[in-house]
């Protein structure tokens, strides 16, 4: 296992050593990890990445290694050195778990630690959750458009480099894909393993005819043909239901199916569908991929293409998206309170909720939806009958709520350095996001102008962010201490 | 160094197992990897990975580990993972150096190897390329927009996981970048290390002012101070100069900069320089970030913005685009002979250049400007004096050169499974990543619809294309062997 602990932006060493100049080594502080927009201008956004904050935890240690390297740097004294030599993450982390649904300005992470731990594990925290939830969220659409279709993931080869790609065919199956072509991820995470052959096969061989011929005797349990490498409709369909005539069914082997991975994939599949039918091949599946995301998909499902299975890699594994999770410290204890922290912004949307807060989500008792979500402080009691969200900025914006069940959404990962959190494994975890996301409306699912799901904040967090936004527009004094522990 | 070798699509394996069906684990093949369209609707791609991809190939072994991995699937049979146990990579690469310019059709890697070895390499060659010419493009895209402006990379957050991220930050200095936030990519590759604060450390402290002077103290010879948590001009700005004057001139150390980071940094900056200047502070700098992209930098500075530097991440490490590099079987020896083979296709962009090929590039003698580029078969010999290019679909489209040098991009890096190229330097590479960028015409390297750089195909290879197509639309025959080795 490589020793990552200095995958750390440069500037969270430099501030890690003022807070140990002034002698705040143990203040400890409450940092939220959420971001301010969902992804792809959808409804949603499925959190990920957890396997990776664990892991880089638990590997935290400036080994000699890392304290040579910064001693070489000239910017650091030696005893803040020293200090980092032994220096761990002894504090809590509550995260929602893998494939839970998150909205924006919700906090997917919490961390409490000391000032220098805390700031120093940003960097990795933030890279892993945007990472992770960028593909489970671009996986889960695509698969979500895809209705009831199975989608492969196919991406490794446009990820961002080896280990990103392998992370992501991990990330694409507990959203929903049913395997992926990366080999790798199945040896490491068990994820189901998919592919039978590229265009290199036939162009290798002397027919396309031989091609087809030589693989289903190789792999004969496995036979499903590429069909577009010269002419789909002229020479690829009929040389794969010529070998499967010629040999699969002599030797009892099924005509699993062909693959289209260009051209117009609608008309093609019709056509496709019709021959191997009049072939009596009315079992033989249709798989399509070439660049496919959810609204291709949604088109060609639109058009009544008769496709059974869906490649998918480039908008799954490469999508062109990011998810900007941000870390922002909301507050700290001082005294034993917690006292809550701003950070204002000519950016409206940059001012942030203040405090060390929970996330609650309602669900409607009779249909199991879930109708929206609170941000509360810590200390605050959810009643468990009645609750009114109102929209955080449009006031008269009210939803009255009853006959729900609430839910806190983290769950504790470490408490005071340990990890008490073990994930489920991957399947569960695909169980579990499928779960989860089934409880979100259809509205809030729809993949091109969805509804915005209801995330309102406590009349008490509600009340405390105006009073801290006021209160920094006037003068610099003492912050007031709002919050006994 | 973790082994990676099942970093391979799964249809590679299956596939292998066919050829080794057939008795074909001898057959010498030659795959180019190359790309369709230059990313970002730009003018040029920037070559990079090569490092991963020399990594890769010299760890390439399947190990007891993945061999029982791969029996544990039931596809393939026991000779096969035998003959697995005892492969490596013993065949040629070619390929143009990290910083190279290069367009869509150009192999920008050759590969000569059997069948087998070349088909399980894609994937990661693939990811590789990908991911390293992707972010050494985005930077080039930004560093050139912001003129002699310096940018650092500051993305890591955003990337697609720690390792990419560690990958990203050295792609982005070999591009032009003068440093990174990444303290890992610092002490792994040697990329120079720049950062100070984030806003946690204003908001951690009582006051705006206690934080800066903290900061000062522990830090006095890296004074920059993040100006914009609460209000940049009203608190952020006057609390900088305030701790200049309070601590940094009386104590003898340079007040270096001020960096603002959301907000219209236009606007901002100018009333920021007019506040230095009036305080006496000429000579600090003005670093401006927030989400910083080429289009956004050229309309700042075209606006007269008194910039100094540029953070910029989100845009390099975590681009929202791909390079879609595609790896293509284009020929194949046979009896000593190399035999040019195609992939058409139902979409005509897809139809590849067949045969082994070699790439030459033409140097104006005067001006150093590249002309343009021909790809040739192997054994061409390309006219010291005189060349012809035509536009490879429009053939009226011509262009007469003379006066020029020209040179072969691609250069050997394994010659019979042996690396014969050791890269330069990081540094040294940066300096020939300009160099290389400063070839090209202000036409072909602006941001916005650029000029299309010339790639013809030699008169040889355009005939051999014509004939490969004209022929696979036919029949199915033997196809002709053109080419003697």
């Amino acid at each position: 296992m490589r020793n990552n602990t200095l995958m750390t932006d440069f500037y969270e060493l430099t501030m890690a050593q003022t807070y140990f100049h002034d002698g705040k080594e143990n203040e400890q502080v409450y940092f939220d990890l959420f971001f301010r927009k969902n992804p792809f201008d959808g409804g949603y956004t499925i959190a990920g990445g957890l396997d990776n904050i664990i892991q880089y935890i638990k590997n935290f240690k400036f080994t000699n290694k890392e304290i040579q390297f910064l001693r070489s740097l000239g910017n650091f004294c030696e005893e803040f050195l020293q200090y980092l030599k032994n220096l761990k993450f002894d504090g809590d982390i509550y995260a929602v778990p893998d494939g839970t649904p998150v909205f924006p300005n919700e906090p997917a992470v919490t961390i409490k630690a000391n000032i220098i731990v805390a700031s120093i594990i940003e960097t990795a925290l933030l890279t892993d959750f945007n990472h992770g939830s960028l593909v489970m969220t671009a996986a889960k659409r695509i698969v979500h458009a895809a209705k009831d279709k199975p989608v492969m993931e196919f991406g490794a080869r446009r990820a961002r480099g080896v280990e990103s790609a392998i992370g992501a065919s991990k990330y694409a199956y507990i959203a929903g894909c049913v395997g992926t072509s990366n080999t790798k991820a199945g040896m490491d995470y068990g994820v189901p393993l998919m592919g039978t052959m590229a265009h290199s096969l036939v162009t290798e061989s002397k027919s396309e005819y031989d091609a087809f011929l030589s693989y289903a005797k190789a792999n004969p349990n496995n036979a499903i043909f590429l069909v577009d490498t010269y002419d789909t409709l002229k020479s690829g369909i009929p040389n794969a239901i010529k070998v499967a005539k010629d040999f699969l069914i002599p030797n009892g082997y099924p005509f699993k199916g062909i693959r289209i991975d260009s051209g117009d994939l609608a008309y093609l599949s019709k056509m496709a569908r019709k021959m191997l039918d009049d072939a009596s091949f009315k079992d033989t599946k249709i798989c399509i991929s070439s660049d496919l995301d959810e609204y291709t998909i949604t088109s060609l499902i639109e058009q009544g293409t008769p496709f059974d299975t869906i490649g998918a890699g480039n908008n799954i594994a490469a999508a062109k998206e990011r998810v900007g999770g941000v870390y922002k410290l909301v507050a700290v204890e001082e005294d034993d309170q917690i006292v809550p922290r701003i950070k204002i912004s000519n950016d409206a949307i940059k001012t942030i909720n203040p405090g060390y807060k929970k996330v609650y989500r309602f669900y409607d008792k009779d249909t199991g939806y879930a109708l929206g979500d609170v941000i509360a402080l810590s200390d605050e009691i959810i009643d468990k009958e009645k609750y009114t969200l109102v929209h955080p900025e449009q006031k008269y914006k009210k939803q009255e709520l009853s006959n729900y069940e609430v839910h806190e959404l983290q769950v504790p990962i470490f408490k005071n350095g340990k990890q008490v959190y073990r994930q489920p494994n991957i399947h569960k975890r695909r169980d579990f996001s499928k779960e989860q996301f089934d409880t979100l409306y259809p509205e809030i699912q729809r993949v091109t102008n969805p509804h915005e799901y209801y995330v309102d904040l406590s009349e008490k967090l509600s009340s405390l962010k105006q009073e801290l936004i006021e209160f920094y527009k006037v003068e610099e004094v003492d912050p007031p201490k709002v919050k006994v522990k």
